[in-house]
């Protein structure tokens, strides 16, 4: 089966207006998220981007449209369900909504399912049964393993092992989610002992967000060739963090309280199908490095996500100066990651653990080989010993009350219509607010 | 408010006759599961344990016998909601079942809501959201410290941190549940590369799991003193090990694939109010150790769980020549805890982090200062090097496929009558069955 249909065509037009030509979400895109309007604040909703709309899917499925099997899962407020259905489905309904919303004949039944994003409040789009984060931005890795083991940046296992750990599933919020600074325990290098107090070294992490289509069942791994069919989509993802929590508590079991406080990710899940024409080779891996173990050998040619990501920061002092945003890092994901999407998955289940539909599983951080490149403020400002210094005069090592932090997300190839991820963004309030 | 009220009478007998003397669920005891009858595997209900049989507190409570506040909780397929009503009523509940299940005059009405426990399936008690382990048995941090990093087993951090970290939730099951030998990456110490196979280095260990009752907002610490009222109850948890992948993988970020192709639990919650005759002021911390941070300072007279623990083996080649279990350790909960569960509880919330109703919280392994109180198969073996001799003339340094592995759990004090907590079972399979 190809991986493009008639979805992919880039000389495809939506009689939505506004979708063609959208930075975001063209017809080519079509990303899957949960919202509800102003009005039913608890009426959430299944619904799809097109331009500055969202498509209701909830009412969309209620009539004769839609294939009937599908009204189910996708009545319901979470997009749990509708993962499950795996990537059949996911293609079907992906190539119908985009027939529907090209289709000038279709428009007059399909358009009362609209509803204005100015109108709609945005949502988790799944129930997060379990969050794991990954670990497999290489040139982060070894940034950070120079700061906290300069003598092993990389440890032995960190080639063979796709390197992941479990994280906190009930504090993963959406965008706009306000950042409330930790407490926690700190202990200065020449300090006898830690205090308990606000973290002073709070940083943020540039990922994507991979969430589980179709499930395993627990003792059964998901081979390596059908990894990629169990990826129900994409967002970001900022790994909020806590570099002075984090540097006392983690060993040796890993990072707890410095990344549990929240994990917020973009509303917009963005399909492995709208992003086909973006992906590419995975990089080769640099001479002298072992191949993959068997069950993690990824038959894919074009396992690598061509994600271009871009962060940017905003002070109090900007923001009350109307001074724009600061762009912290422009990178990409593709030669960020030292293991593919595919090769995370197989891992994962390698051991029998059972992943569900709608789990959330994080990249890890996205620096690239490149000063220009860098996914946290500990690599930018290299653990804080080389504060940067912002338009409006301040500097900083790390985040400050007030501060707001985006990561934003776009893809482009030639011969595609480009799309975006849309954002992630949170605000840095003090304790108390 | 006192700790006891009259459910704690040790005069106190039940018309379930089979209650009054019985080992584990005396009236005393009183603890929560979920359970299913044969004919009806999907109709999940929350009952109580009394002596051989359960009392159904679905129907129970469709009656007018208890607060019709309490009705939509208890008739729920699993406890969270229950577990989030509180202290409050869980005491109050608590006093009523035992009223109910003393007063003689209450039988006609009451007997039809028991169900014979040879009826009943057991399932989680919880739909677990997140579940955490923590590693607050210090004799267990000390011993697997002198294996891992034997120039300094316990880190620096430990005597300050409630040191824990997230596990994963989905592969939560209950008692009875096979262990399917997981596959993953070990790599021998003198081998060049690793290598993909089943675990050589099965292994268990012995916890106390920790059930949360009402939680707390994202943001908002639960400081010490209220930390006992976050916790529903307790159960046996066996956090199983796969200890060549731990090896292997745990570096920097922590245990991962080590430990989440299963975490077993008892499927009875035995609550606070149960434990209350059992529990014992903190064991003084040696001489030279720190004293716990400020908002660790639990000022609680009796916070340490008087938990007697029992772990027993029984090999495929035991069960054929019908040999008794072998006890491979017998130990007690409070002098093996350096932080007691409120402190657990405190310290996971401190820095914001949510907790919620029917989470689950692991204590860490529960070895004691006693060559006859570990609670690992790691210790035991000390890495495999001291292999054990069973009764049956076998050896083991860890668990094979066919071996049963069961811990149990039984509270005892000068004037109390003695509860258990039953137990946590599980056989380990090969590959494939």
């Amino acid at each position: 089966m190809s991986a493009f249909d008639d979805s992919h065509d880039p000389k495809r037009i939506s009689w939505v207006e506004s979708a063609n030509g959208h930075p975001l979400f063209p017809i080519q895109n079509l990303p899957f998220g949960v919202f509800s309007t102003d009005r039913q604040e608890a009426d959430k909703r299944i619904g799809v981007a097109i331009g500055e709309s969202i498509l209701d899917l909830k009412s969309l499925a209620k009539s004769a449209l839609l294939d009937e099997h599908w009204r189910l899962a996708l009545s319901l407020p979470a997009l749990n369900a509708w993962f499950g259905h795996g990537l059949g489905d996911a293609r079907a309904l992906r190539l119908r909504l985009s027939e529907l919303l090209s289709d000038p004949q279709a428009k007059a039944k399909v358009e009362e399912h609209l509803v204005p994003v100015t109108e709609a409040t945005m949502h988790l789009p799944a129930h997060i049964g379990d969050y794991t984060d990954f670990y497999v931005g290489i040139h982060h890795a070894t940034n950070v393993g120079k700061q906290f083991r300069p003598e092993n940046p990389l440890l032995p296992n960190y080639k063979y092992v796709p390197i992941g750990y479990h994280g906190r599933a009930s504090s993963v919020r959406v965008s706009g989610t306000p950042v409330v600074r930790p407490m926690g325990q700190r202990k200065a290098p020449d300090a006898d002992a830690p205090e308990y107090g606000p973290s002073r070294r709070l940083d943020y992490e540039l990922e994507l967000g991979i969430f589980i289509g179709k499930g395993n069942a627990l003792g059964e791994p998901i081979p390596i060739g059908e990894a990629a069919g169990h990826i129900a989509g994409y967002c970001l993802l900022n790994d909020w963090s806590a570099r002075d929590l984090q540097a006392w508590e983690y060993q040796p079991l890993g990072p707890f309280l410095a990344k549990n406080f929240l994990t917020s990710i973009s509303p917009w899940v963005v399909t492995p199908q709208a992003l086909a024409p973006f992906m590419r080779p995975m990089p080769p891996r640099p001479e002298g490095d072992p191949a993959p173990l068997a069950y993690l050998a990824d038959p894919a040619e074009r396992g690598a996500l061509g994600i271009r990501l871009e962060t940017v920061l905003v002070t109090q002092q900007m923001r009350d100066r109307s001074l724009p945003p600061y762009v912290l890092s422009e990178g990409e994901a593709a030669s960020a990651m030292y293991w593919s999407a595919a090769q995370i998955v197989t891992h994962h289940a390698s051991n029998g653990c059972n992943l569900q539909p709608g789990d959330l599983i994080g990249t890890g951080t996205l620096s690239t080989d490149d000063p220009r490149g860098l996914g946290s403020l500990l690599e930018i400002s290299q653990g804080g010993k080389a504060p940067i210094t912002l338009p409006s005069g301040e500097t900083r090592s790390f985040l400050e009350d007030g501060d707001e932090l985006t990561l934003s997300a776009r893809c482009e190839a030639p011969g595609a219509v480009p799309i975006g991820f849309g954002w992630v963004s949170g605000r840095v309030e003090g304790l108390g607010g």
